[in-house]
């Protein structure tokens, strides 16, 4: 799909999914995208857990169960790796940011929608149970975990502000 | 150009430009997907101030030259509002993050090249110095600063690690 086209048509898939699984190959090809964005001095803070089927997506569920994740056919967490910044400033949001729009704009280009859920782990018992899940080494923090699939009816798209209130020439 | 394939090609672009001109129907076209990134509970904290021309950029090169800011035709400014984040969590900087990734992998969808420059805003001086050039009002935060143009020559691409030592399926 033209690279403007994914971006016209991402949204935040907050509705179920149909259990069609995902070809892992279509998994890896999203996920390579997430770790081809860019990051603070090139170092390379993220890493993910693909988990390609709903056995292996069940346990998550009964950390926090949501509609994306009680049904989608493949899950992408995402992490940081926060031994990686050895930096006066501290890079993970950035990096994750970027590589977790990456991987939702690759999920739309192949026709999937996709979702970055990070809410439930916000709360520390829930983050921690997830990391221990997906055995997160001592220094990788979980930032979003991303539900992904063919989407079970049309999602909703949330409204935006008029985009040329948000931009301006020269100056403010 | 194909998502994947801007994807691939995406790189910090940290030499100089060629003077040609960037139509500013290119700009905006750039400049339209950082707004339609998404952000956190849909906040769209994000705010771009358009340079479009040299004379609108040689004042940020007076704060601050580098290679990128001295040739560019064409930067964007890309700040956060704030006054957006009514929550217990700050979303400023994956809602920064996300838009700065679509603008430069829509820089390359154009066939031009880009840079995530943030580096010389760390310095509260600097930062200050630019957003007062640029009216920020109250609460806006300057992020980051992208020149963008033709490359003057090739780009140097910095090394990744193996992909695959970044990602696992199942757990880690």
């Amino acid at each position: 799909m033209d690279f403007f086209e994914a971006v016209e048509k991402r949204y935040s898939h907050k509705e179920g999914f149909l259990p069609t699984p995902m070809p892992r190959e279509h998994l890896e090809k999203i996920a390579r995208t997430g770790l081809l964005a860019p990051s603070g001095a090139n170092m390379q803070s993220v890493r993910l857990v693909l988990l390609p089927d709903r056995a292996a997506i069940q346990p998550l569920c009964d950390i926090y169960p949501t509609m994306g994740l009680m049904t989608a056919p493949a899950v992408i967490a995402l992490f940081t790796d926060g031994t990686t910044q050895n930096m006066p400033v501290n890079f993970e949001k950035e990096d994750y940011a970027a590589a977790c729009e990456n991987i939702l704009l690759a999920a739309t280009a192949l026709d999937y929608a996709a979702l970055w859920l990070d809410h439930p782990y916000f709360d520390e018992g829930n983050r921690k149970a997830a990391e221990k899940l997906l055995n997160a080494p001592e220094g990788y923090n979980l930032r979003v975990v991303i539900p992904l699939g063919l989407p079970d009816g049309a999602g909703s798209r949330r409204a935006k502000l008029p985009l040329n209130e948000r931009m301006v020439y020269g100056k403010f």
